[in-house]
């Protein structure tokens, strides 16, 4: 690879909250891909949290392929998520879409705000999240480069907001039997050269449930700082992507087999 | 090829002022990457001009890789732009990355609002688009699937604002040897699908100056309705992309080149 | 591009039998997707001919990416393809799979030996193939770079066969709205950095009969030295590939709409 | 995933000599990309067991991109790697590149021949090894779907072969970070539905040997059914890929720090 673009300081781990990522725990967030109801959101939060989880997702702003299909349910659906999270002493994450929400998402107090593959390359609101002081996590765009990759996390860096935590959730590829494919290389490449955290979201990469406890083994194995996992408590149910939901049953077995790989690598989860 | 999502009407071709895409007429758009200084405009203005070129173009606001690089020169840059254009009589077509600078590009009477690759996902600015009245030009994602893209174009076609012309530039691959494969089987294929209009933009996907002229005259060989192409008074000084801009005198010639063409096929540029 | 390796002679035109590759002339290589029965071949070698073909192909041995699909009729075929080809005074092109029927082929009289993308990168195959006297049609790989298929074509060059044309067949790509994705921008580079012709293949790239003439339109326009095309008397009732195949009045009415764009460039087909 | 096509029976493992591949054990198979001495092989040897190898890896007949590259001692290479495995009481496995050496593998009573991803496709290949009774490694092609690679190994099935093991070793994509982006979906996705056992090369796949223990352990979490990698007595002496080859040293910490994972799945190795 050729040199890593030089980052504004040496970062190791990123703190959100009470939690470290980059450290010896590995963070799990869970929740649905969309933010639905109060019902399902309390469901969620308790699952979440008695699965182990140390943050609440939800999407209250959904990007979706084509405009007919459910947008999500804005402020309202960012009011859900924070009232549910807050119940369970969990803190969110959820995706901003559009820097005139950031006042929002501000103002609810997110913990931690995801930039989508989608976005990964729209510099304008890169810039606006360098100049706050909410952490972020920066998934990878569809087929980004890493050294694209790295150059958005840089436009936040340079603004001053050091807390970027990357997210590879798979890339583009050939192959149609599953969603997208995961890379695995790229963990442990970035971590090394950018200094920062990465986790990993096995959800978005398969697009099936049943691909992601393999895939959640092998991000864990190959050193992801945390796992990003769609959970809704009636995944059939789900308004979007309701292939790749665990249940909550599903996300506390997942944690069961996932304790071990972490404890190997002298990590915990 | 899946069924390609119904569009809210049959659409054939866009007017942009007194120029329509999709017509007999293949209109040619020319300029530099980034509006630098008042002189280097005025000489591009003319040099498009005198080529037989039917646009302006140059881009005030520049998404890069990386932070520390160019970002245009902003609004004024917009002033250069469209200051130059109306001294040669010539209408605008530049990018728009930030909703925020609507306004600005709306009283500056940008006559075609570009939306670049980077962006081709970013639904809420594409949402806004569709509100307005300007004409758009989107281009392809770096690795979206025709359904994507036109999903994208549905987003502004749905709020009401008809006029999308499509822009092919090439998409990411696995060859070191150019910048992005020119993808000439899509613009047929999105036509057929979508009604809409298909530019070309030779120079972003080839990214050398060389390679312009073949990947133009495949482009209008296959059907192309409109040709985006890289010219710079002096390439060696370009502040950004100095290796793919033409010459003045290489945008004549290629013309004169892609003429013969385009009568073989019943259209004239 | 890093430098393309260099070649063993400067080479710019390839002769079979009164042919010459890479000449004004752009030749037509047309005829099935793969050899059935003698009066498919009968009619189709009247109608490549018809159509102005210079060359009859037809596969006897057909690579078929699972075992149960028809595997061709291999030496019959081969008897059946050359009959065919002499009554229409045609030379014949054909694919060979093993290096144990190149006998079969020598004592056939095969005028050009086609190598297939996928086994673009079986050196031994290519090594025994560098020390006969019979022209070779090499296909690229199916995802390999422009570099890989130079060292492809050196395998054969340095065995001291100096006859190699380079056959473009479009690439595996994300996009499933076609097969393969041609490589327009690879006609003109492997031209200048090899010095050999590079024909282009529309049916196998498009994968759909109807893709055929726009492809093979920006092919030539490309600056591509010769088409292979499929062709099936009764395409509806092809044995294989029957999608892609074009009927004798598509190919007549295909090449009249390439030889107004072939004269565009001062060459003729 | 569209259906996998049906297998000639419901295989779960393959036996090859006292190693049972899709059990309990995860093999390791270790050795130097190409055989280049009988020192070199023997420390090669002793250090592969030491390491807790369960077979001896060297190229003999090496497909290199290049033909001035070195391409393999041949039948002397066989004969090196086979004395030297002997020594140690190693079964070997070896790239068989042309079906004209099969009868020189068959005669060193080479354990397991190994398909090369450049040969994937190539059925002429395939069929021949469909008749002997020798397993098959069969890599995966440089952008096979899982569809072809399963249609490839049904070329050896029905033949009659049924002893055929997968080997995902990485895929071509557009990154430049590494040399190919591993696979690990395919992993589990390949096992279910053909039922074989699936081994993965991390020293191909990532090109460097500094990756290939996050890729192992990836893979091992994945659900490999084996592990294939490079190990040079000397590796910067190395004839080819001396960058991905580990030291003796390198394989038995490797070994040390997947045996923790394999625990933890269940396994051993």
């Amino acid at each position: 690879m050729t040199a890593a673009p030089p980052l504004l300081a040496p970062l190791s781990a990123v703190q959100v909250g009470p939690l470290t990522f980059g450290s010896r725990h590995i963070p799990l967030l869970a929740g649905p891909c969309s933010v639905e109801t109060p019902t399902q959101m309390a469901l969620a939060a308790k699952a979440a949290r008695a699965a182990g989880a140390a943050f609440l997702r939800g999407g209250a702003f959904k990007p979706r392929t084509r405009p007919e299909a459910f947008q999500g349910l804005g402020v309202e659906g960012l009011d859900l998520l924070v009232t549910a999270a807050r119940a369970e002493h969990l803190p969110v994450v959820t995706e901003l879409t559009d820097i005139r929400h950031l006042d929002a998402f501000l103002a609810h107090g997110v913990d931690l705000i995801q930039v989508g593959s989608r976005n990964m390359a729209n510099y304008d609101l890169l810039k606006e999240l360098g100049r706050i002081d909410t952490p972020i996590l920066l998934k990878r765009g569809l087929a980004a480069t890493l050294q694209e990759w790295t150059g958005a996390a840089e436009y936040v860096l340079r603004g001053g907001n050091t807390r970027v935590i990357l997210c590879e959730r798979g890339v583009r590829s050939f192959e149609p039997a599953y969603r997208n494919m995961l890379d695995v290389t790229a963990i442990g490449v970035m971590k090394e050269s950018t200094g920062l955290p990465v986790v990993v979201d096995p959800s978005h990469a398969g697009g099936r449930a049943a691909l992601v406890p393999a895939l959640a083994r092998a991000a864990i194995a190959a050193g992801a700082d945390g796992l990003l996992v769609e959970m809704h408590p009636f995944p059939e149910q789900a308004w979007c992507d309701a292939d790749q939901a665990l249940t909550p049953a599903g996300l506390e077995s997942l944690m069961a087999s996932l304790r071990p790989i972490a404890r190997a690598l002298g990590r915990d989860l």
